[in-house]
């Protein structure tokens, strides 16, 4: 077997989200990353990246990927009998359903959230005035989206069923983040199934490692 | 100017020489780590190294250095007017002086330090029984070796006359993981102005920065 490789900063979230993959499945891989320093200082992750949701590259042999969800669906295909093995979903219709959330998490949790993580968690932290008109304008988008999550999450555990698979997994990135804040976490605790679902994900001892790594390295800011 | 780069864990010691160089250098440089996971746990970078004295590499445009000193002697020239113009010494005789203390360093002090290092301080972190004939045997060379510095470093403050230079610098590695054994640090301790030199080189500001990373960073151990 090739030496699974991820290059990218375990602070951003596109590359939490594969390395969260990579923990599920119980696979062997390396880690490069690449710190600039400018005399004794660290120039901050996040100046580089300029937005939380940082490139991520994958090298599986011959393979190159770029995109984390196309990454992890490539993780969770290849290595389907290693570690967990109920994260790509068991029988068609659960896979079809993994798919259907995946897209839903790009396409409409992720930009209103990583707007909001900008804002709520990093802007604060980089001493930078918040845009009120765009926290307002993003918190009604998320709370839509959350507000269908919630009611998926009152008929099942996970979004796709009883068993956490890679669709409640690509949330975990935004949603750590955005909990970081006071208005973030409200989003999710006034969402008594998202709250519950969240907490349940987060738990997860594969996240647990990501945020670990997260706090080692030079964070996002 | 290119982008300087180092390739290697700020915890091996000739990775953390070369990287104190640069500090002192006040240099913008990229660091590139590669860290092997096996499910959720790290691979101990120690297993990989073997050795206390890590492998680094160096970039400097079409340049490509391999050994820690040869890295410090071509930052430190390269780059003289950059940063701590004293590391290269000022004049004929100090850098005459620095290449000598450089060679008794690389030749007399690493080799019994790095046995000792391994001995006293990660041997027992790697629950390995310690090699007490080795020990002793390293001491006595050791010993020998720091009775002339300790001479030396009563006619100046630093090994090369008043201002810390790259002789000073090549040494700081191995005498910090030294130092964390109670043996180690009792070579040092009893050798009055070994033990004065050993703190003032340690408090550079460019040596704690070196320290921050490598408690950040997976460790050799």
């Amino acid at each position: 077997m090739t030496m699974l490789k991820v290059f990218g900063q375990p602070a951003a979230t596109d590359v939490a989200r594969v390395l969260t993959c990579l923990f599920e499945k119980d696979l062997q891989f390396q880690i490069v990353r690449i710190d600039s320093f400018k005399g004794e200082h660290k120039v901050p992750e996040f100046l580089r990246l300029q937005n939380p949701c940082g490139q991520v590259t994958f090298k599986d042999g011959d393979v190159t990927l770029v995109d984390s969800r196309d990454i992890c669906r490539h993780i969770s295909k290849k290595y389907e009998d290693k570690g967990n093995k109920a994260l790509s979903g068991t029988g068609f219709l659960q896979r079809a359903s993994i798919e259907q959330w995946l897209q839903a998490e790009a396409v409409s949790f992720e930009p209103p959230s990583s707007a909001l993580v900008f804002q709520l968690t990093f802007a604060p932290a980089l001493h930078m005035p918040p845009d009120e008109e765009l926290i307002q304008q993003n918190e009604e988008k998320l709370s839509k989206v959350l507000d269908i999550y919630n009611s998926r999450l009152g008929k099942s555990e996970y979004l796709t069923g009883d068993t956490f698979t890679l669709a409640d997994l690509s949330h975990l990135p935004n949603s750590h983040y955005l909990t970081m804040s006071e208005r973030g976490r409200k989003l999710f605790e006034t969402r008594g199934n998202v709250a519950r679902w969240c907490t349940a994900i987060s738990a997860r001892s594969s996240w647990k490692q990501v945020v670990e790594m997260q706090s080692e390295g030079p964070g996002l800011i």
